[in-house]
């Protein structure tokens, strides 16, 4: 994307909340599985889409978020959309590792509620981080 | 679920925001398609439990919103997430009549960022309604 007018059809479609954010849900393109969600600024969301990459935006940090800055795990932008009442965007990614969660698991919905309790289903991969905070490597 | 321990487990996994509220993503879970995001309060989270289906939390109404109430869309719960840090909630759900939104379409993202602008892809269904306020049926 080079032109400003682009860019500007982009930004103007998004409804960003009173804290100038949006949530932005990640899906794997090639399996379906929901892997995280996180949120984005304007900054960001014109960051994601000039690399093609997800950039969200850090809250406890208060910056740009480049997923897999740290980790490697990147995730390859294939797609965005907007839901009806442009509130949310859902980002069809390419998982670098197959890997979103921090914890090493595939995707950050890990815990089930079943049987009255939450419970961890997917197991962490060997090696996986526990240094960066959650959601964010 | 009857046991009251079970509900306080439910809900001190869960990390609410200031106002109450925590992300909900719907997922058809046969076709793995996103339907929609909404918000949940407690009083939401609870009812989905218990009803075993789709309980939301309007913001604009300041009220419950059992899904599908008006248009028989309902979203019956197959099964709940949490994510890795508790503040976003993973909703499976067999959605009736394939139909999520109240645009008529399946799925509330419709709308693809393509050759730079914002472009309708999923057709509404014939006689959908355009009655309810964007998200909410």
């Amino acid at each position: 994307m080079t032109h400003p007018s682009d860019e500007t059809a982009l930004l103007d479609a998004i409804r960003f909340n009173a804290d100038g954010l949006v949530p932005a849900v990640a899906q794997c393109v090639r399996t379906g599985q929901v892997l995280m969600l996180a949120w984005m600024n304007r900054a960001s969301v014109l960051a994601t889409v000039r690399e093609q990459r997800a950039v969200y935006f850090s809250r406890s940090r208060g910056q740009l978020w480049r997923k897999g800055e740290t980790s490697g795990h990147v995730q390859h932008l294939k797609g965005m959309w907007l839901d009806c009442d442009g509130d949310t965007l859902l980002l069809e990614v390419d998982q670098v590792g197959g890997i979103a969660c921090h914890t090493g698991r595939p995707s950050c919905f890990f815990r089930e509620f079943a049987n009255g309790a939450w419970l961890d289903v997917a197991e962490p991969a060997a090696g996986a981080d526990s240094a960066p905070p959650p959601g964010e490597d």
